[in-house]
């Protein structure tokens, strides 16, 4: 089944099986305003609202139950992770469900409440610093250290199926949704969810967006190849500094079908706009999907394209760093949702 | 029908009706993490979500609905309201979709984004000091030069027959909801709720919420008479910082089943909580019915008192202005929703 990529779409359904007693099936909302200023009906899968603040509960625990049931003797001695945050959180809280020890190799410079929210959950924090390097060599010796096993954050497969889950969510919440728009980063959550698109309904378009900054995705598409960003991106959108990898790039290069990026004004402008005129409190890298339907590149795209599903990733914002918000523009009403 | 009360449930329905197609039926939502602080189970109406950002587009439209078909021949010649902000917002709504022109009174001290969103619904604000007296005095100044008809607040029958909806939706989403607990400034929400409570089922408890420092409600219902606040009253929930008046007073009295203040602290915190775990940007208004459920003094509220709805009044903030918003202290997990 996993001839071709490191996933096939059997395996996200298993993740559906395995996760959904334990995630939550988050809403989808809509807005008119949004509606107004794209010309489009744009809906918003709400995985700000998912367990943790993130979709990326459903991956780590994905693994997790998978690890348990492959190891069904005894459990694992414990899992380890590196994570701009949001997975950190997410494998925390998958871990200690099941009475796992967890340790999170987490750079310096993630946001103060992530952190906080990683300890909250009873998991140990080791530090390392902001490059990709950095990270894996931390995370080794934490491994090494702990006689652990590792649960990367975007290429390991069962956490790619698990983040699959959110397609089959939005499939059937909206039947007539024409295309997806999805955050990349390390490509976890998009390369699951194209697999999902792709096997149930290969029509329906996935895009991904990604901020400027940080745009190995779109190099990697460009150029035919797997190039990941050259140095740590400087991005306010966390939780997409890394770079996709060696799982998720054949699935990228193959089934998405375009990826948008995004300047860091469209990112804090959309992450705002979504707060003023929706009430959500997102974080900035879900801001990213937004900034892509709002961008001018995304007129390009075929005005058949009518029903458009963009993920919120998450909503783990640390509210005291708010330094740039701005003082509201004269704008359109603020009639909200 | 209207022997004892300004209004009577018939009021309500008639609201209903007038105003249902224009509004959103609002999501009630749960978090898992306020269940487990109050040991209830705790659902919000979000208001938040509705057009203008919050409730009061439903007072403000049935009033509007009202004036032109009680005026069939010609439409009113402007409408003018005070309001420190979501009236505001919400009558120069109603007047633009009815063609009407709207004079809004609004002190120096209201949010800006309050200001700038009735500028951008195309009405005229005129300024006044923060005083009820200088309020009522500019707001008499300009219903005599527009001609225009004033359209209270809180003390319009049609604002708070408006206001009742939100409880006939409340009853109809959550059937075993035992208490719904409400925000008071000039009352017109909590009376219209009142109304409609007691008179579909009357053993559901009524709770007014309010700021310490704004505790006018909470003098009447403790002297047996209407006892306004003294002095423009200090609090950061700015949508409550009117008294109740003369048609809301005798409502709150016999109807409402007990107050409850809240310091500003408590306020701050019940907001802050709501955004890092719910990941919805109420404004400080609505928490305070957070923070009343959260209170010492409602642990003395029955235990029978199982299901309870807070109604989540708006989610206009002035993003610019939230200079105390505080590090997140190392708390119970992020776990949202």
């Amino acid at each position: 089944m996993c001839a071709q990529y490191c996933i096939s779409f059997a395996d996200v359904e298993k993740a559906h099986v395995n996760i959904r007693d334990f995630i939550h099936l988050t809403p989808v909302l809509t807005s008119s305003i949004l509606n107004q200023v794209t010309g489009r009906n744009i809906f918003f899968k709400c995985e700000l609202f998912q367990k943790t603040g993130s979709f990326k509960i459903r991956g780590a625990l994905n693994a997790i139950r998978g690890l348990i049931s492959a190891t069904s003797e005894e459990k694992p001695k414990a899992v380890v992770t590196h994570s701009s945050g949001n997975h950190g959180q997410a494998l925390s809280y998958a871990a200690k469900l099941e009475g796992i020890p967890a340790y999170i190799v987490v750079p310096q410079t993630a946001p103060n409440c992530k952190k906080l929210a990683i300890q909250a959950y009873g998991a140990s924090i080791v530090y390392s610093g902001s490059s990709d390097e950095s990270r894996e060599n931390v995370t080794k010796r934490v491994v090494e250290e702990t006689e652990g096993t590792m649960v990367h954050p975007s290429q390991e497969p069962a956490v790619i199926a698990g983040q699959g889950t959110i397609a089959m969510e939005v499939l059937s919440q909206l039947p007539l949704v024409d295309a997806l728009v999805v955050p990349v980063g390390g490509g976890g959550m998009v390369a699951g969810i194209a697999i999902t698109v792709k096997a149930l309904r290969p029509s329906v378009k996935v895009y991904a967006a990604e901020p400027l900054n940080a745009d190995d995705c779109y190099q990697s598409k460009l150029k035919g190849e797997l190039t990941p960003n050259p140095q740590p991106p400087d991005t306010i959108a966390d939780g997409v500094k890394s770079s996709i990898g060696l799982n998720t790039w054949p699935i990228i290069r193959d089934l998405v079908d375009d990826v948008f990026t995004v300047t860091e004004d469209e990112i804090k402008y959309a992450t705002q706009l979504v707060w003023e005129r929706m009430k959500l409190l997102i974080e900035p890298t879900a801001g990213v999907g937004v900034a892509a339907v709002l961008s001018q590149h995304f007129q390009t795209v075929s005005a058949e394209v009518k029903n458009i599903c963009i993920v919120l990733s998450g909503g783990n914002v640390d509210l005291t760093s708010l330094t740039w918000v701005r003082q509201a523009e004269k704008q359109a009403p603020h009639s909200a949702v």
